[in-house]
């Protein structure tokens, strides 16, 4: 049985090398990134079996997202279509003040016409815990009730499901987007989610306390995660708040911190660690992932407990 | 005034290194690619004045193909939309028995809806030649029409008119192919087209001078080109016929070859020159274009006639 | 259950680019390499479901070979070892008549180590097909009599054994090699190998056809396959003979042609084909092999259909 | 008719990766680079017509220049030249304390026998603006009175001039350099110059705007801008001073900083805006360079709007 | 006659490009690397004549360690074997809280079977100085006894000692080195040791001028130095001590800042400079170090001697 | 004592990676090159003692020509100069028709100044060889009375000399080039010619042996080398004839091949072969230089043997 597993788009990224720019560069670097897929990478290399399911072009893009995905042990349960593009995104990291710019070119992904019907909704009743995130069901109506279906195939099965807010001012507009999420809401278990988006997409007001105890409060989630930046992550589980800061990174690459977090949180709490515990190998694997260029963190469980150990940094040799 | 005009689809072309393949390769070389873009690159870099139109997605993706023309002396006149997508094609460059593979991702692109009237219908018309290929209206509806008003402007204003078959099909099937673009043939002064896709999309028969004769006779083209691959090409005009060898290579990337041919040709032609002289400089240009990575013929004028001095293939210092 | 399980050294490979020599090259290309999980990739690419076996060190290096192998649908069963390295090799390509040059750095691999206790022997005695070569029992004693004892277990429990006779004659002389392989071959149910091993070091003479009769006569194997380079392979099974011709190829690395072979013949043999078909499949696969860069035959299916229908080496848009 | 004409030498750039050192470097990255052009491109970017003009050698790395100069939409009007080298420059990258360091290797370019007859001077009194460096006539004698015809040309058609004193010591002494600008600055409407160049090259006291006060009182100048690093600029301008601050950036590539910043400022100016405003305009577009490899401000006015506006320098997605 | 001659294994270091992880990089940069000849290609770039001896596999490897050394002069004394690895490392550079992970693969290599009596002894007692660290002790037992040799040879003609303490924690455990280690010292003239080092390996104790008075009136040292990271370095040499300030660098690449620094003491030393200077030109030389990839310090002695004077950091052009 | 001496110009050589044009390439591989000094580095490798004399600018680049030539460990004898540029060429490959295309840029050079007074002279007397090549007066005026210089007095010391003609046809036209040498073939002892360039420069007729027969007539040489490309070598020593044929190669860089060929031929010389001998090594010399790229036969002398014994060209593992 899979402990968790995970739905969602996960595209081919394409980025430039060391601030080069896409109007002048000859060369790409070519990389497997979604944020569903990246948080079942963490959690697979933290120590959980982890499962992904999509659906993706049948031509050698699709093919080389599951490659990608395989590598880190993550097992794939791909519906392979003739029709539909292998979404992409391009990405320039910029330092300060030009920031780092994605360029989204998945119009007409083959994920977007991905019905519940043809997917392992099965295997999703039967794994310990489901998730998926807010740019799923932005992608298309199909997907958003795609998404609907299989939260409330989970919560149903007794399958535990996790949701990251996620918000993608490039796909849809705050109002549409609360608006979606909130009827998914009641089928989710724990919900992760930015102060930022938060406060600007879900109207909430308050400090992190305040949000979390409020969303706990309307929606009846079991656990609320906001994360905050270099602030850290605060959650209330169960009636408790629980703090976590956030460790120092030489940033390298911020794409898919989230994603690495949740991953690694997920991992410990399916290990049967507590919510304090999962909160502190969240933080680390998301610091680690910084330091790594690409969506996805790669490390190694003991490589999070070295930094939880405060032994990183140096030299070790 | 220009002296080319040519339209149609630049897309971004990526392809891994060195035979690698896109299933597991990590880089992607980036270059801009299209057939009537191409043939404006080899016609400016040998001596004309050449302009290319299209529409393009108002982005850094857009923007890389009008800079990757402008290297060449390629003037742009582009319609920039906040729609539709830039098309890319993905090539993987293989050995025999590999051979080269192309995927192509241009569904959705922008300029898919270019209608003639938001394009510089007065530019080509003031133009001595206008070109385009068998591409542009198998790619919507719209790029059907347009064409066809193109065509039938320049036509109607005295641009000699120039039409590559090009037939691709991935993109469309035979009878399709051949419906459509015998509707445009009446407005086409120079048609060039593959002897193999002569036979099995225009339905021809017999050898390349039978294909170049009954072409002109049916559709009463001023100039008829069959390319033969490595059997060079054949050409007929003003009811005379010319036959061009092919030059021998050692091809690095084959892709382009006729679009250089025809390129340096219509160059040749607008220069002064007559039909058997812009035949050998599309024939050297063809030839040094395939020793060249990417779509494009990056020559020079001075190269391509050392090559018909036969001064090349040694060291030269 | 598993279709194939291959046990055997996956090593680190590591080639300088383009002709360059290690002395003088600043980068190196790294790949992970092994003849039998090579085998275990092309079988998987092809159809089956495959697993390769072995002693890895719990280190960033050993967890590459497996993350490489995972990438191809590879299932890895690994035992992960504090002791031991893991092997490498360098790898220079030159043309003629340098050649290719392959420097092992194997000695004291953790693998060396590895007994049939600790390994998956049930996996083994419950897979269809169980496969190794001659290189496995020349790394050390413990390898020679682990090989031994998984070849009895496979036969013993009705697993199809094979083996590949590899010869390096960097590891060990041919008298050696011929000892050590006979003493195997009792528990051999299929037999690879090339014309020029089966003359200099089983002492065979004759043409393929006398070596294989000879093999299967002394050894009682079900199939001999004898491989000859450009000229093929010949097969005897069963008491017939089949002849598969070679492909013609652009060769761009010729290692790991072998290992592409056999992995397609098992994976056609386990989807039920005959032996003739299986080879068919073998020698397109190799051919395919021929011109991407690494160990392992990344292709499809399709592609190696494609190869059979003789539609490959041309461009395909 | 052209907004913006720039005269002066364009070099090769030639960069080891990240750190390294020429002495030990197997690769160099290629890029055009020249103060004058990279104002050129940076104005032509912001929406300006610009030219640049200036003599090549008649060969593929004058050629280059070109390429790279057209990519950005900037008119090349070039003198080609069988005599002459093409200027180069070696660049190392080192942080602290070692520096950047500049190679150059630019004796006997082509340009530095540049005479005013064989340049486009009809060109240069049709524009708006005519723009030229401290560069230029440092690099021979013929070049000195080239830029001193130029300016004086311009002066008298009533194009609005400009010049960056630009001192370089690898090229001359600050004594030489005095002396040759200040017979040149009579025909300067606006002058630029760095602090510190304004202290040790032109013998200025005081801070920055009594240096632009002494200037202009010396020489008449329109408009002097002074630069001071991370303190930002003072302008002076028909009698009103102008200061702006300098954008915190995550610095790359400093070299063209103050080029990306006059060329913003001078398509502001032409395009009618303030003093102000321009110096705006010009400090973002500043900003921006220095987060981009290479010379020039790959940039467009949206993302120069967007700095102004702060938005940059987070994830846009 | 060569002033210096140092001794010890050198390295292939093998790392993955720009924070990518050996787990999945497909790239590696090929450096070599061994703490003695670090020191020895930083004391001839100063100006020192200074000469590596060792034992390397004959082999592309082996043969690769000898040309990177040369490059910068060091004249290489090797003595050549079949037998034996040539030892490697692989290395992570990550940023914070990642860190530098070494991963040595160094066991069975050639040089841990040198023994004295096949290394150019003569040439040891010949040299004005002579140079090992505590890393070739820690590398066999064979070496150990060598070690102990060569430093007894060289004390007893005369030859001056020096010895870096350099504690590897994956090589041996504190106790054995220091064990070891102190069984050398008396052969010792000058001891550099990472006051880190100085208390968890030789168990001294107070601050690091009470570490260094503490060695001296133990082991009768001539010269103490104590390296004490971003505070610099404290010497004690004749009863005097020498206090010397680190420069703020940015650091590319850590690993060989301490060789650096004592192969530039050592430089200056030998060319007759007192203890301060010598201190100076290894600080700086140390600084440069750490803006440049690789484990040598690919300086000049103007370099140095420009960072000593406080020019550097800025563009020089 | 150095049994070799050679003198001549070395550049830094810049070219595109594979296929691509200098006028679009971002990217350009750095080696160093020189017909002397890649005649010193064959002869080096082969195992002679062999030194390189020149004049190089006091900057990065001619030490990186410095350090280049060490690698192979060749002895540098530079004379350091503030004056005078680095030579470089660039050079683009290309299959037919193009050929490979060398663009000098080598005006100016600090070697054009070479005196025979500040080069080591007396070093050149005491050598048994010493060589250059026509190409070395081709460069000034200095460069030409410093050759006759530097060959008088190796003529007059007993030194032997050899003598490339090696003719440049982007240096200068044949007759020049032909009155110059004239007159210093009354000191060399060993000429090298091509074929061709002894009919179009020397004006030699007939066959290769007619060629050798009457160069040794007319200028007394003891040994005449005719190349011949693919049809190998003829030598005429003392009156004896040797006919030498080229060994077949997959050509990746033929840059360098009569260098690689004359120094591995004045190595076995100088190690008492004879000529046939001798010859024999300069072919498979010359013939493994060709599958490496840049200028120098990176390649030992086990790898010379193994291709003479004709092993080479197949996987060795």
């Amino acid at each position: 049985m899979t402990d968790l597993v995970t739905f969602g788009e996960t595209m081919l990224r394409l980025s430039p090398p060391d601030g080069e720019r896409l109007e002048t560069t000859d060369d790409l670097e070519l990389r497997a990134a979604g944020a569903e897929s990246n948080v079942a990478v963490a959690a697979s290399r933290l120590g959980a079996s982890a499962a992904w399911t999509s659906k993706l072009p049948d031509s050698p893009l699709g093919r080389r997202v599951v490659s990608s995905l395989r590598q880190h042990g993550v097992e794939t349960d791909v519906v392979w279509s003739d029709d539909g593009r292998q979404g992409t995104y391009y990405l320039e990291h910029g330092g300060k003040p030009r920031g780092t710019n994605v360029i989204y070119d998945r119009a007409g992904a083959a994920v977007t016409t991905a019905e519940s019907e043809e997917l392992p909704v099965e295997r999703v009743r039967e794994a310990e815990r489901f998730h998926t995130s807010g740019i799923t069901p932005a992608l298309s109506e199909t997907l958003e009730s795609t998404t609907a279906d299989l939260l409330a195939a989970a919560r149903e099965a007794g399958t535990t499901t996790s949701f990251d807010v996620n918000y993608r001012s490039k796909l849809w507009d705050p109002a549409e987007a609360r608006e979606t999420m909130e009827t998914l809401f009641p089928d989710v278990d724990l919900l992760l989610v930015a102060e930022r988006d938060a406060r600007d997409v879900l109207g909430r007001e308050g400090d992190a306390d305040d949000i979390a105890a409020g969303l706990v409060e309307e929606f009846d989630f079991e656990t609320v995660i906001v994360t905050r930046g270099e602030e850290g992550a605060l959650a209330r589980h169960d009636g408790e708040v629980y703090e976590q800061s956030a460790i120092e990174t030489d940033t390298l690459d911020p794409i898919g911190t989230g994603d690495a977090f949740l991953g690694a949180f997920l991992a410990r709490r399916l290990a049967g660690d507590g919510v304090a515990t999962a909160l502190e190998y969240g933080s680390a694997t998301a610091a680690l992932k910084r330091t790594i260029p690409g969506d996805v963190a790669v490390v190694t469980r003991e490589e999070v407990e070295s930094v939880l150990a405060e032994e990183g940094g140096e030299i070790s040799r």
